[in-house]
């Protein structure tokens, strides 16, 4: 094929945000495209990235950099909890966060509520990279509604996980205060969630509404940051909240991360850390709501 | 004119990486297009981030999120000098790094050298936010090749700013070890140079090979973090070079930040303290060429 036959048959894949930004990656082809009853699930082979997964042609993750956000959604709240032993994880069909929280021995249980099985479905066919870690046997898949589950299951768990997408469709009420008031419900005393909060940058407003309603329910709220290539406008954030007195600063166990044995590519103590030194524009707009560091007011 | 028609007419602007990965803007118009001898460049009114500035289709700044990289490329190096008094910027020809160097009282005189002339015309023109600091009368700009203004020059300065695009076009040389050997040669025993140094996730080489240089000329090396929004591939850095022995850490005068009065919106203590917490990735591929933190050197 010429060149000139070349550049007219490049496919590439789109994200669109609100018609004023978009960011474009360059297709070898694709590998998974489907119509589940929530959204349109697409799977590509990317030139740069790796596969890469799509949902309504949103980036769910990239292989290239999807360790940032498993690494930081998941070591962050597993190196301040003194002992997590089950885990729930809602949304995150792809596997990637179980990945990084099986990791941790001390984890006997992790069970997955993703409510679309074609997600699912998609990534263990072709994204093994993440999906594999479900064929785990301390991993549990559950198709489901994570909002329905967290209303009605008695089990209780020592950290949730909203590794949701952002809130338009099917993850909506993943950031309203009665799946949180929930989530509450069936957390251990000393239990921590941690929620995929949004960029505090691009969309600023949906992060503001989730940690106002995190802060009313939960004793401790934080945020904190990172950063990855495939996501539109820069810094992204996680909340952490917790039931009891537990600080991610003052309660970071060092010495446990250094002897993990873990093969950290982006976590470590000092980037644990520096996550929760906010920008001033955003320490100022999150002010009301955030916790302030200090004193463990643990007992 | 209808909604089909208005879709029809959109205009954008587009930045392409290597053709596997473009970022592209909504404009509403262009405010300027000029050739110079050195590049392309263009203003215009984006929809979503107000004006920005583009050499050779490369997003230089925009108007939203210019604050972050001009407050972490000046405020960190002025506040861990203790007393800067003459700075000289190469590139930036915007301005912005010139407006945040003069927010310092103790600063006497800032010399912009800037290679080309209609960069500094059209942000004179069309973005005060960022050139109005260039009529200060501390400020003095140079319309010149900073390559030959630092290999002939007789000034000495306590701190140099590399405010340089990507290596390629003009910029090239500013990557390279004879400049980086002459700015050596016109900073003070304890001057400082700070430079952009690309970025660790998708420029990743530029960055190896400018780390490397700067440890075979200066006493020590530092890189740290940022992040915007319109730059692709997630996080950037600068570098951080000292010619004796001042640490970025060590040395941070926090005191004079908060009684500095200066209206931060990205850099805070803490925010420059975390900048310097490398991902794992980062530091185990710099760790080579960098000074490790700790008791300073300074007399």
């Amino acid at each position: 094929m010429s060149e000139t036959a070349k550049k007219k048959f490049q496919l590439w894949v789109e994200e669109n945000h609100r018609d004023t930004l978009t960011l474009r990656f360059r297709v070898e082809k694709t590998l998974f495209s489907g119509e589940s009853d929530f959204q349109h699930i697409d799977i590509v082979e990317t030139t740069e990235f790796g596969k890469m997964l799509l949902n309504d042609s949103v980036v769910m993750i990239s292989e290239r950099d999807e360790f940032i956000y498993h690494e930081m959604i998941s070591h962050v709240p597993l190196f301040v909890h003194p002992a997590v032993r089950r885990v729930l994880v809602i949304g995150g069909g792809d596997g990637g966060t179980v990945r990084e929280v099986l990791k941790h021995p001390g984890v006997r249980h992790c069970r997955l509520v993703e409510i679309d099985p074609l997600v699912v479905e998609g990534c263990r066919k072709h994204i093994p990279l993440t999906a594999a870690a479900l064929d785990d046997p301390r991993a549990e898949v559950t198709i489901g509604d994570g909002v329905e589950f967290v209303a009605t299951t008695d089990e209780r768990y020592d950290l949730v996980i909203v590794d949701s997408t952002d809130p338009i469709g099917p993850a909506t009420p993943l950031f309203g205060p009665e799946f949180y008031g929930n989530v509450h419900r069936i957390l251990e005393d000393d239990g921590i969630v941690v929620s995929q909060a949004e960029s505090c940058l691009l969309e600023a407003e949906a992060q503001h509404s989730l940690i106002r309603i995190l802060s009313g329910i939960y004793e401790r709220v934080y945020v904190y940051n990172y950063v990855n290539m495939t996501y539109a406008g820069g810094l992204w954030s996680f909340s952490l909240a917790t039931k009891a007195g537990l600080c991610p600063l003052v309660n970071l166990d060092e010495e446990r991360v250094a002897s993990s044995g873990i093969d950290f590519r982006y976590y470590n103590s000092r980037i644990h850390r520096a996550a929760f030194a906010l920008p001033t524009f955003q320490a100022q707009a999150l002010a009301p709501y955030l916790t302030p560091f200090g004193e463990s007011r643990t007992p």
